[in-house]
Order: structure tokens, then C-alpha cells, then sequence
């Protein structure tokens, strides 16, 4: 249905069997002692070896080294894909983006990719602003309940022409509404909120020209835009080294989960060779 | 700031005297008995005569008799211009329009001059849904707590493509929002809510590809916009005489607000003559 449809990335065709974990014939192809092991997103990455669906697959460049390739399957391809294809930010245009992980990283990026004029990064962590600037943020604000008026204040009273949410914190994601400028100002949300959570929107936001607007995988569609992305990355647009913050072997998976729930790093990358 | 902006129609020119019932000199031409009265929404239109800010008219065509005219200066040109400006319904498009008062039948009218090829008007009177058809709905449902299950149901399982709020009630947004299409559907708030409530949105809705806007007089730039709906009027493309319920006199001004607030009629008429 949407396959050939320029207006959205989200793809149908072996939705109903990859969500319960099977191929597209309805098999899984792991197992564990005989135990069979259903496929995590359509992939199932953590092993040597794994069968996947054949339009799971983008092809890259071979030039790309793959522990840096394998950053464009999730986290950065989205946040730049909120900024470029969601959002499609418009040159010279002020940008907020509130978290600094990955997707946040990747959506100031994406926002400097656009050719934004101002990038303002939000976070509660000093030390995770500190790596934005890198990557085109020209200023940074550690979050809290009164951000909404800094981030006004700091856009002479009017608030951002985009937002950006990568928190999943759907009290953040009230701000990043709140802190889009009357008239045009677009919100993206691209964090995942909890199961049952809601974000409160005050109805006037909107009528006074807000909009809100949601991203998932950065609206790209990763057969074409994957690929484009690891060029760009190659051609030294977007500094990926930067990201990977561990790398570590298969044999010590748990240890990037211990690593990630701790916020420690960017990105661990698990070196299969 | 705003004016010459194609992206915006709100305009902030006289907004601050405006909005405290001023003339942009800080003045009150009105009064009764001495007392100074304040000028509404910058026109005082409930009048003989009124004084007002040379921006806050619209030069339109001389033929169009003015007892048809006036509705666009507020609730027909909102819901034509929701669907035209604020969501640029593409032809072909399936569009919900909640609520059948002025607003959505403006809306209505919209979809319809957009090429729009499936037109759901719904509302909890079936009166004012048998109004709709002859603007351009080509299915009527009443309104409901399943009301998004049976919008999704009718489109295919997916929800259409573009939903309009126009009741100002926040349950009633929500379900807009909910009934806009995945992968594209964009949902305009034109209703306006009261204060102190919100629209919950459950975050998924936009992630997976929904997106909310706002309108605040359809996105219409009145000045450019208005005569350019009156000439459409002229042309034969709205029929503005059949949301016209009830012609009264200016003594009987207090009778057009009963009317409105009992939901008699659509609109009702001031004749100065």
C-alpha cells in the first residue's frame, strides 16, 4: 500500500509476521537447544548468522567500514531523518532539539545538514550537551520546568521554527510543542513514550499555527535512504566516530545493555570479526 | 513581522490595543450615556457606525449584497480556508469534518472545492448533518464514543486522510486526531476549547505518521483572502444563502444570540437597512 508512496515510510508489506516475530512464511529460523527463538524487528542482529526477510536489507556502500555503518540501521538515521525528511527544516531556520542520545545527536545533525541557522541543545545532562557542539549545535541549555520561557526568551518572544523531541518523556515533549513559534513553528516528536502516556496539548498552541508532527525511523525509507546517508557519511558530512562511544564483542551483549541503561556512551558496537 | 510572511496569517500589527478593545492609538470611539465602551475584535460591528483600524478592512466586490458577504468575515471563511490553506487538502483525498455548525460547514465547502473525493461530516444532530450534503458530504454519520472505529472501518481500515476539529470540544479533537490516516493523516484543530483543557494525544498516533495542525480563520490573510472567497461566492461556487437562518434587526441583536446559544439556525443576519 505505501510502498511507492512518497508521503510515508512506514512499511506494510511484512508488518503482521515481523511484529509477532516471525518471517514473512511465518517460521523462525533461531533456536536455542532446540527452543525455537522468535526475530527481534525483522533482523535479528545478535547472532553470527541470521535469515531475514530480503527486503529488510539496504545496500552500502563497500567502502563504509560496517562498525560504523551499522549507526544508519537506527538512533542516527532517525534523528537526521526528523530534521531532513519529517521536518524538512528550511535553511536558515532556528532549531531546538531536546535530548542529546542518539536520535537527539542525529536530529542536530540533521538540522545543520538542512543548513539551520541556530541549533539550540537541550538536555539534563551537562556532559552529553558538551559532545552537541560538534555536531552544529551553536548553543546549549540544560532542561528544566522553565525551558519553555529561556527557549522564548533566547527567539526574541516568539519561540523555534522547529522542534525536535528525543526523550520519549512526554513532559518534554509538551515543551518541545511549547517552544515552537506561533504561526509556523513545527514540533517532531521522536521519542517513544511510555505505554498509556499521553501529551497534553493546550488546544490554543495550535490555533495561534503550531504544528505537531511525529517520526518514525526519521521518515526514511532505509532501502533508499540508508544508503544515501552512509555517502554522506563517507563523504565526511556526518562524523559517526564520534558516536561510538564502546565496542565490544558478542560475547558481552548484556554488558552494552548494562552500558546503555546507565547512559553511559552513545553508542556500543558489537565487533563480530 | 508576520505580514508579508507566506506562512502565516496571524497578524500582529495591532494585536496588543486590539486584544484590550482599543484602537491602535490607545482610544475608544464608542460610548453610551458618557461611558466609554471598548471596540470588539478591533471592528465593532453591532454598530450603526463604527470607527476602525484602516487594516481591519477588506475591499470586496460591490455586487456581492452585504447580508451575504458578512459571513466571511469570520466562521464560513475559518472552515473553507482550514481545508484549503491551513491543511491543503490534495483532489481525490477521504476528509472527516466533526461538527456541522458554520466552521465545519465552511469546512465541508473547502474539501469539496479542494477535489476532495469522500466528504464524512459528522455531528450529534442529524438536522445539522442533513444540511451537509448539499455543500459537498457524501456520507453522514452521527457523532459517538465509536466514532473513530467507525471511520477507521470505513476507510479501509487506515482512517482518511485529512480530519477537521470544529466543535471546540477536546474529546471531540481527540477523536480527529485518531481518525486521521497513518502513514500521512493530518488533523486541523479549528474548533477553539476552553480554557484550561487539553487535547491528549497518544504519542503513537504521531509516530506512526498522523500530524496535528491548527487554524486560527482558516489560515486566511483577510485582506488578500476574503474578497477572494466573495468573488467564489459571486462565481456560484458557495451557496451562502442557506447558512443564512434568520435575518433580525439590530434592536433584536439579544434575540441572535439566543438563537446562536439554543443552536437555532447557522447564522443569523443583522440587517442595518
Amino acid at each position: 500500500v505505501h510502498c511507492l508512496s512518497p508521503r510515508t515510510n512506514l512499511c506494510l508489506a511484512i508488518r503482521d509476521m515481523q511484529g509477532r516475530g516471525y518471517l514473512p512464511d511465518g517460521t523462525t529460523r533461531l533456536g536455542r537447544g532446540g527452543e525455537p527463538i522468535r526475530h527481534f524487528m525483522g533482523t535479528s542482529t545478535f547472532a553470527e548468522y541470521t535469515v531475514m526477510p530480503e527486503i529488510a536489507l539496504a545496500k552500502i556502500n563497500k567502502d563504509a567500514p560496517l562498525d560504523r555503518a551499522c549507526l544508519f540501521a537506527c538512533g542516527l538515521s532517525t534523528g537526521i531523518g526528523a530534521a531532513l525528511n519529517t521536518a524538512k527544516v528550511a535553511p536558515g531556520s532556528t532549531c531546538v532539539v531536546f535530548g542529546a542520545g542518539m536520535v537527539g545527536l542525529g536530529a542536530v545533525v540533521g538540522c545543520r545538514l538542512a543548513g539551520a541557522e541556530r541549533i539550540i541543545a537541550v538536555d539534563l545532562s551537562a556532559d552529553r550537551l558538551a559532545l552537541t557542539p560538534h555536531h552544529g549545535a551553536t548553543e546549549t541549555l540544560l532542561g528544566g520546568d522553565d525551558i519553555v520561557e529561556r527557549i522564548v526568551e533566547l527567539t526574541g518572544g516568539f519561540g523555534a521554527d522547529y522542534t525536535f523531541e528525543a526523550t520519549g518523556n512526554t513532559t518534554v515533549m509538551r515543551q518541545a510543542v511549547e517552544s515552537a513559534r506561533m504561526g509556523w513553528g513545527l514540533c517532531t516528536i521522536a521519542g517513544v513514550a511510555g505505554k498509556g502516556e499521553t501529551l497534553d496539548v493546550v488546544p490554543r498552541y495550535l490555533i495561534t499555527g503550531r504544528r505537531i508532527a511525529g517520526s518514525s525511523f526519521g521518515g526514511c525509507k532505509g532501502r533508499d535512504d540508508v544508503p544515501k546517508l552512509v555517502e554522506r557519511y563517507l563523504a565526511g558530512e556526518i562524523d559517526v566516530d564520534s558516536f561510538v562511544s564502546h565496542t565490544l564483542t558478542l560475547d558481552d551483549v548484556n554488558r552494552g545493555f548494562e552500558l546503555m541503561e546507565r547512559g553511559d556512551g552513545i553508542r556500543s558496537v558489537i565487533d563480530f570479526t
